[in-house]
């Protein structure tokens, strides 16, 4: 018999349906607690239960395991909650934007619903009250692939104004898809920064045994309120095991995995500390500290601006004809030579294309090759060692702020954010 | 006074040009040989000579280095030489293509050039004919960013004549840019290998003291030579060090960094193995034994094919309408909503999608969230753990074999040549 097969018989035969309040026992242990739904990623032969301290465990099952139903489906009454208030502790702010982190499952479908306030998702880590005050709002509810400029804007506005009003930081649960974009965006377009603003995201929801989400969130909120960084930073797991939370720099983080906790990795340059044991430990001591004053917002951006990613069979007419383009080319900043003359005409037509690199590691340089000598001749901006999806964000605020070509490549090879390191390190790699 | 000052000025006082014999002394170390030219990789103040053994040795010039001329630029006088044959050892084949692994330098120009005849470039290492035969050919000169598909044919038929009619194994050296994609390609078009087909590069030129041409060469020719591996595989430094050289699955390969020596690593899956001290060792026990008979080339490819990077400000518009599109997606496998009906529109009108991620680690599982499950429906194929360069060769092979989309939609999920690992390993990432 299949492992799931095992487990559906056993539930069946003791009359349970998740959302059940139940028993399991193995040879090895014995636990009570309601039945949660069963989770794609999770084993065959795992069942999850929900204890009554709020933790959700695994537990394997096999031919032996005893399952018995203790009572049918409890109800689970929402209270009304109210955020307690303590004026010895600092205040930050919650900005929810939605994400697999501001999820939670409803128990009787199994369907996975997104958090309908920040508050609730305050309460789903209601230690982060031990550390600071919360003021809770969203600013919108959106898987992060259908995030855009427009949404980058209006969260620069709203953490101004929170960080303007008295907030210690800013922590802004995100959605992992695109959550490099959009701390790229914000560290562009923030200026002054009074206080952190912490980009933090899950990679397993709530409902799961493995989630990520609350001590991710936890660790943001302490980055947030008892640390002294004026910068947008990411904060997620640093390795699989719960021992380190890594804080890295907006403009240098990327998801590199599609589903482990670990999946956001520092490129070309050191992590800029760890939350462990709800401590901060700074690696980088060159980080910009907060600023006096009050936070600016420069948050124009030209909207025409794509990314195109090289390959072999790549023809000039793939090559499109917006305000400006990064190229994601091969080695040091490459492009195949059949699609050079397309980028001269465009460029002369106004287009700024802007290189990075595919092997997202190391710097481009475009001046071993006779070739890359070409495409700086032409015009083509050599991004150092910027992310592509940091480029991409940089010359989307770079062409709303310079006023041709050499302005605009001025603004790109300015290091703003930390998105520019000076010198490559032989220690920051895979 | 600078560093690169420094060493201008003491070549000048010296009368020396680059290709001259001169003796360099500094306070631990005197040394003799012919002036290198100066690289751009290379600090300001190295110099570069090649020693009579053929080495090149980089030293760091102070003020107090002292440099004399022994003896003006001796011209280099081709010897006509002839390969060494020795019907005890196996004979293996070079098939030159070009790329940093086959320049060499002008001394007296600095230019770097491509060797010119495959010969010249198994002197360049004359430690090959310590352990097999060579026999040697020029399939083409490119830079690897040019190379198309045409070139991936010509490969496959030239790689399966070699084996056909006697070698042992085949190697080619061949541009870093776009080895991964060539090393996919031949995968998918070479069936029943009687031998290994190793494909080598390297990162920085043989005029360079750091060079990895040498040691990359010679591992790839032990490989070819005394494996017993059926398979196309990637042979480059496994780290900085020259004390391990990593045997790749030329499907799972990537280059990660721009200048490196260690750029390429594995993606989802183990290396297959290690060349260490001129010895192999198989970590992947599960690889591909060299077959029995003929190899047959099965390079018919679909070349009306694309990659699409998608990111925050993606438009309709700017999915093309081509037979294949490779989407490198966000996370799990996710698109902006608003160009999902695009998608819909053009695979009813004949173009197939295949989705992979640009997180490159981990697996594309489209049935997590609503949106991915409304993609699988309009037939977009979630290409599992292959890598997005690896999706777009296969993408143009299997729509050259299927006659519809699920004819190549079954191609695409259906493992031929270890692109696709069945279960996600926990032990190989970052």
């Amino acid at each position: 018999m299949s492992r799931k097969k095992i487990i559906e018989n056993k539930l069946k035969t003791a009359g349970v349906q998740t959302g059940d309040k139940i028993r399991v026992e193995t040879k090895n242990i014995r636990r009570e607690g309601v039945l949660m739904p069963h989770h794609d990623f999770s084993s065959d032969d795992i069942v999850t239960i929900k204890l009554d301290n709020g933790y959700n465990i695994g537990i394997k099952v096999d031919e032996d395991t005893r399952i018995s139903l203790l009572e049918k489906h409890r109800k689970i009454v929402k209270k009304s909650r109210s955020i307690p208030f303590d004026k010895n502790k600092p205040t930050i702010s919650f900005v929810g934007t939605g994400g697999t982190i501001a999820c939670y499952v409803d128990y009787r479908t199994g369907a996975v619903f997104p958090a309908t306030s920040a508050e609730e998702l305050a309460f789903s880590v209601p230690e982060v009250f031990d550390i600071c005050n919360v003021k809770t709002q969203v600013a919108f509810q959106m898987f992060s692939e259908d995030i855009t400029v427009h949404h980058w804007q209006r969260l620069a506005e709203i953490v101004a104004k929170e960080l303007n009003s008295g907030s210690k930081g800013v922590v802004i649960p995100h959605g992992t898809d695109t959550l490099g974009y959009t701390s790229a965006a914000l560290s562009f377009m923030l200026k002054n920064l009074t206080g952190p603003v912490v980009l933090v995201g899950a990679q397993r929801s709530s409902d799961r045994p493995s989630s990520d989400a609350a001590l991710n969130l936890l660790s943001a909120a302490v980055v947030a309120s008892k640390s002294d960084i004026g910068e947008v930073v990411v904060v997620m797991h640093e390795g699989i095991s719960d021992t380190s939370i890594a804080i890295h720099r907006g403009t240098k983080v990327r998801k590199f995995h599609t589903s482990r906790r670990d999946a956001f990795k520092s490129v070309n340059t050191n992590l800029l500390g760890v939350v462990e044991n709800g401590e901060i430990k700074i690696y980088d001591k060159e980080y910009n500290k907060k600023k006096e004053g009050k936070v600016v917002v420069d948050s124009k951006m030209e909207t025409d601006v794509g990314m195109i990613y090289t390959y072999p069979g790549l023809k000039p007419k793939d090559i499109p004809d917006k305000k400006g383009v990064v190229l994601i080319g091969t080695g040091l900043g490459h492009v195949p030579e059949r699609v050079i003359p397309r980028l001269k005409e465009l460029t002369e037509k106004g287009t700024v294309f802007a290189m990075t690199s595919q092997c997202i590691f190391g710097r481009i340089n475009m001046n071993v090759y006779s070739k890359g000598r070409d495409l700086l001749k032409i015009g083509v901006i050599p991004c150092e060692d910027m992310l592509p999806e940091t480029a991409y964000v940089k010359l989307m605020w770079a062409l709303a702020h310079g006023k041709n070509l050499e302005e605009v490549k001025k603004l790109m090879l300015t290091n703003f954010a930390g998105e520019i390191t000076s010198r490559t390190r032989s220690d920051v790699y895979l």
